[in-house]
């Protein structure tokens, strides 16, 4: 992650793994949220701190949560039910309920389907935030299968030549295992930054970088200096990747729309026929690697790959190149030995929270 | 397009579709490939051409193939084999022929097991130059069907803070059907320009834009002004979509990276493991519409979302916004009716090989 996203080192607090997750499962049951679904949507937080992603981390979405608990906009206890199914795909109903506790038991059904059958889609609709889209993928990637997690909607990304947002940020995520090197892991949006970066960017006094958003008037802003208000204001304009017509900002912007066809259009979610801005979908995939050959023999190829993409000469002014998922696994090994580094504004909330809730406060006690 | 690759319109040759096809069948059957074989190759190859993908139709494509035909590095009468098969998947071994011509067999097999199963993912390995991977991707969307192509292997693309080239350009097609609006056709390199755009450029006489090439160390040209003969030299260097670390170049180096794992990992295509410069695979998947819901309702929603696309207000400097097929079908009804447009070049190149193959010359006949 580029530094412009990071807590800054002289003001962060380090908050170990475990008493994030247990304060975090706290939070999540005072909603109103059963006891194992709270266990369920807290690792899939935690796993976004654990990696440095921190965007889809405690600190940036639980709050956002917490909100729409009270407010009544997430259903803290969902019934949801499978409302079309074939041997290989399900449409899933989420009763409002968050996807970060929807979206691992889609995917546990994707993972069963494919098993049986080679490969297999399911999509959910009626279902709200999804958390990191990379933990719903792993879970394919940690049964010898390739994991495709997306979700679509909302408007903050600009089409190329167009003066309004028309599409969401729409991540994809793809995770692929490998034997002796870590996991393959991409989670990224289609846009140049990630909706909430401009957030953390805000959060850190950043001011944007040229490419990421366009100006009022739908001109992509290539000199950069754009401040956080103006881009997070009441219109986003976030630039798809590519930025440019001439640098493949149509490209971006396909992509962010392949992922609005797939996880809105084939979940048949409300909204996604007038591009409305609430309207939201998910989408998992998986396909077993048995299925194609020896899972042994892939791993050994994958390592192969792998190994290939890090040995890649670097250029001048770089240690090294990587590929996606090395920055995770690090960060991982790093957090959680010295801990999660959080803003001093994100615990000051969880203090207020915590004594709101009457949760016991363990999250910065040595 | 960018007009940067379209044959300057004082010196294109305009030649129709019929003699075009007729033409190019019996090119491909004087080497050798069986009658059917040659329809079905030249069928992909005009489709590129009318569409507008120049980089794919005959013009840019079919010296190549006559080429590899007579050197012998591609089988004109491939005896393709499926050798590991479940309900919805299937690993073909295409002995060595065109992946233009086994590639449609490799999505009628998609098809079927989608049609029963609901989803399928059909590999390619040992196979040639696929052409057009939108091809593909659109007979899925001509059935109903969510259509995937994708084609790997080949070292053109340098991961962001890389000195050299570990990837190919590996373009990923998508195409979904709509009701009344022209069907949704992505097809895209995930490098900031296709590889055989450096061709056209080179053939137009223009300079390189900023952000396309690495420079001879790995750093991004964003100054431009490479010239394509350097930038398609003994190595090619073109950077991933994205361009730079700041614009998310990661990302499309990443989704060349996916690419490369479904193509030729999934097939255990040979080279993959060691990033071989002469590895190939391909990709098809559909996703059956009517195992997620009512094929008719689904066309609908597609329509009011491609409206919504296409109604976006425009950004100034810009007559209107499209979303991706809309240039390939307006494309195709001028071509029909006009003509494609070859470079001189080109023409002199078919007169060249007609009067070594004693085929009949009906190109440029009124």
């Amino acid at each position: 992650m580029l530094k412009h996203f990071h807590v800054p080192d002289e003001i962060a607090v380090h908050v170990m793994e475990p008493a994030l997750r247990s304060t975090t499962e706290a939070i999540f049951m005072k909603c109103g949220v059963p006891k194992d679904q709270a266990q369920l949507g807290t690792d899939v937080l935690i796993y976004a701190d654990l990696l440095g992603v921190d965007t889809h981390g405690v600190s940036n979405m639980l709050r956002a949560y917490v909100q729409g608990y009270n407010n009544k906009t997430i259903n803290p206890s969902p019934v949801w039910k499978i409302v079309r199914e074939t041997p290989t795909t399900a449409v899933i109903d989420g009763d409002r309920g968050l996807g970060l506790m929807i979206t691992p038991k889609a995917m546990e059904i994707c993972i069963e389907k494919a098993r049986k059958y080679g490969t297999s889609v399911v999509v959910i609709r009626n279902s709200g935030h999804l958390g990191a889209a990379g933990y719903h993928a792993v879970m394919a990637a940690k049964q010898d299968m390739v994991g495709w997690c997306m979700t679509g909607g909302g408007n903050s990304l600009v089409p190329t030549f167009g003066a309004e947002p028309k599409l969401g940020t729409n991540p994809i995520a793809v995770a692929v295992p490998a034997g002796k090197q870590p996991m393959f892991i991409f989670d990224a949006a289609m846009t140049t930054i990630a909706g909430n970066k401009i957030g953390l960017a805000r959060r850190n006094g950043k001011k944007l970088l040229p490419g990421w958003v366009a100006k009022d008037d739908g001109t992509p802003d290539m000199e950069g200096g754009s401040t956080p208000e103006f881009a997070a204001g009441s219109v986003r304009m976030q630039l798809p990747l590519g930025s440019t017509r001439e640098l493949g900002s149509h490209k971006g912007y396909s992509m962010a729309a392949i992922v609005d066809i797939l996880c809105g259009q084939l979940s048949f979610a409300p909204g996604f026929a007038t591009l409305a801005n609430n309207r939201r979908g998910h989408f998992v995939a998986a396909y077993d690697i048995a299925a194609f050959g020896e899972v042994d023999e892939f791993k050994a190829n994958m390592d192969g790959m792998l190994e290939g993409f890090s040995k890649t000469k670097p250029a001048p002014g770089h240690d090294r190149v990587i590929y996606a998922g090395i920055s995770e696994y690090e960060t991982e090994i790093e957090r959680r030995k010295n801990g999660i580094p959080l803003h001093p504004e994100v615990v000051d909330w969880f203090k207020g929270i915590c004594a709101e809730f009457s949760i016991p406060w363990n999250l910065t006690k040595k």
